[in-house]
């Protein structure tokens, strides 16, 4: 089984213009895939060997129509509401369940075998300070964002087992790189450093599982041309504190002086260690990571420095 | 709040020319509410005072329309797929967890304050043979309805603590009356015996909750006009075995030697033990049956001997 799903097929990617989706879609096409991308947007960038359909799936009634005419035999399903500030608590969510149930539905209906989604830490319960370890590691999210995807994993699940499909769901833990939100933390951090600006930053104690979003990336395009079913972790299994990281970006762009510790509250939502457990993703998937925090922070330096000008909400 | 919340509303019922549906308009018109009913049928039976509205929620585009025109104070949502034979594993389990929470989105953006849903006894985990107790009995759906059932009671419930509307989930046991489905198990009795004919049983070990038809609406009505948020078990508390319910209606209509105790396997998949405890309905909603086993099987005998034409597929 395992020879024959490695085998290129066409693949579809929801939030191909996304901050994770526009990483993958290279190492799908590299990978001999037939690569189908969908964007809300009228213009995508173009990447090379990428075939890319223009389909809200929230508001438009095409989602079956576009499934029908492709006829993946993989999805991708990345996309979903990520906008800072917004997502945690938005009933856009609920919204988002439903578009995502309607595309496994139409995939499946139309020759899918195999639905990789991606999936959040913030499923699991944050009050007790363990590792995150998949089928182990109780859920309880305390976030419509959270519940949202706990209620879409099960879903997903109990559909593929009732109509014999593969599924497989990637849990994303904290990530940074090329094209994220300005306003998100390695983002904001760097732009305001290459600005000879301070940046206020809380005391940094929590404790995280930091990964390139390439990475990510990377980690998804495994997980989907594997055979590997059920929740899986997408992270680095190399925690460290948020104080720790910040630094490291202070002392690669030589102005440690910059990185205000404290400046900023934490928050009382926000836990203090979220950790994952990577061995299924790197025993089962067969995934290591090609950064680490060092040449991770370094790659997206040199990308904010040459993209610097960009300001928040022109980037999502 | 309490009282608040029993003046008189204008309520949408979806499922209104459903079994427990229809049973629940004329309580709620007896309420004092405005009740307009949902149903996929151009022609449900009329009840005084009731106005119907077409609409089939899992196809139509019209629901948030519908909301907008309606702009119910709060919804009592029974609609889903219930075939039997073919609603524990379709795929339209998942279109129906969609169209459900379309709804519910549309009826709060419309003023909606209350939502009730309805859930199942087969939401919980009946491995082990306990009492299903809600908030302590695990949930471990062994069907895709289940788990349809299961991630939208999570869904709809941080939906509503998110957006601050009231939000209760009535989980339905086993239930019998008139314009039951003739194949299932106490029409199908009844009917063969007014027949004259054998009914081929089980034998009939499995204990169960039943309830007539017209106290489960009576238990949705009354969750509805309550302040209750959260799961709710719609049973009787008086749990039996179905040996001993098909030995009634043997009683009842004189003819217990054509009830053919063990003619039929005991199905691997059913639970030696379904049984509710009901200190919330009983204590916090404040609802007790009208109907015992004597007088439930009585009056849906009655109602069987006036309508024994009916064939299966001819009621629904």
């Amino acid at each position: 089984m395992s020879s024959t799903s490695r085998d290129p097929r066409r693949v579809l990617v929801t939030g191909g213009s996304g901050f994770i989706g526009r990483q993958c879609l290279p190492l799908l096409v590299e990978r001999g895939h037939e690569v189908h991308a969908l964007s809300s947007r009228s213009r995508p960038a173009s990447i090379p060997g990428v075939l890319w359909h223009q389909l809200d799936l929230l508001t438009d009634r095409d989602t079956d129509a576009l499934c029908e005419r492709v006829r993946p035999d993989a999805v991708l399903h990345l996309a979903w509401v990520t906008t800072p500030g917004v997502y945690t608590h938005t009933p856009l969510n609920l919204d988002w369940v439903a578009a995502s149930l309607r595309l496994a539905r139409s995939a499946v209906a139309h020759g899918a075998s195999r639905l990789v989604s991606a999936g959040t830490c913030f499923e699991y319960d944050h009050t007790a300070p363990e590792t995150c370890q998949e089928g182990v590691t109780p859920l309880r999210p305390d976030t419509l964002y959270g519940a949202s995807k706990v209620a879409l994993a099960d879903l997903l699940a109990a559909f593929a087992r009732e109509v014999g499909v593969g599924n497989a769901w990637g849990r994303v833990f904290f990530l940074y790189g090329p094209h994220e939100h300005p306003d998100r933390l390695v983002a904001s951090v760097i732009r305001s450093l290459l600005a000879g600006e301070s940046a206020a930053c809380s005391v940094g104690t929590q404790i995280r599982d930091f990964l390139h979003v390439r990475d990510v990336a990377a980690g998804f395009v495994a997980l989907l041309d594997s055979d590997v079913a059920g929740a899986v972790n997408i992270a680095s299994g190399d925690p460290l504190t948020v104080r720790e990281l910040v630094l490291e970006i202070g002392a690669q762009l030589r102005h440690p002086e910059l990185i205000a510790l404290g400046a900023r509250p934490l928050s009382p939502r926000d836990p203090p260690r979220v950790v994952a457990d990577i061995t299924r993703l790197r025993d089962e998937v067969g995934f290591r990571p090609h950064f680490d925090r060092h040449t991770g922070i370094a790659d997206t330096i040199a990308w904010w420095a040459d993209h610097h000008h960009l300001t928040p909400g022109s980037e999502s």
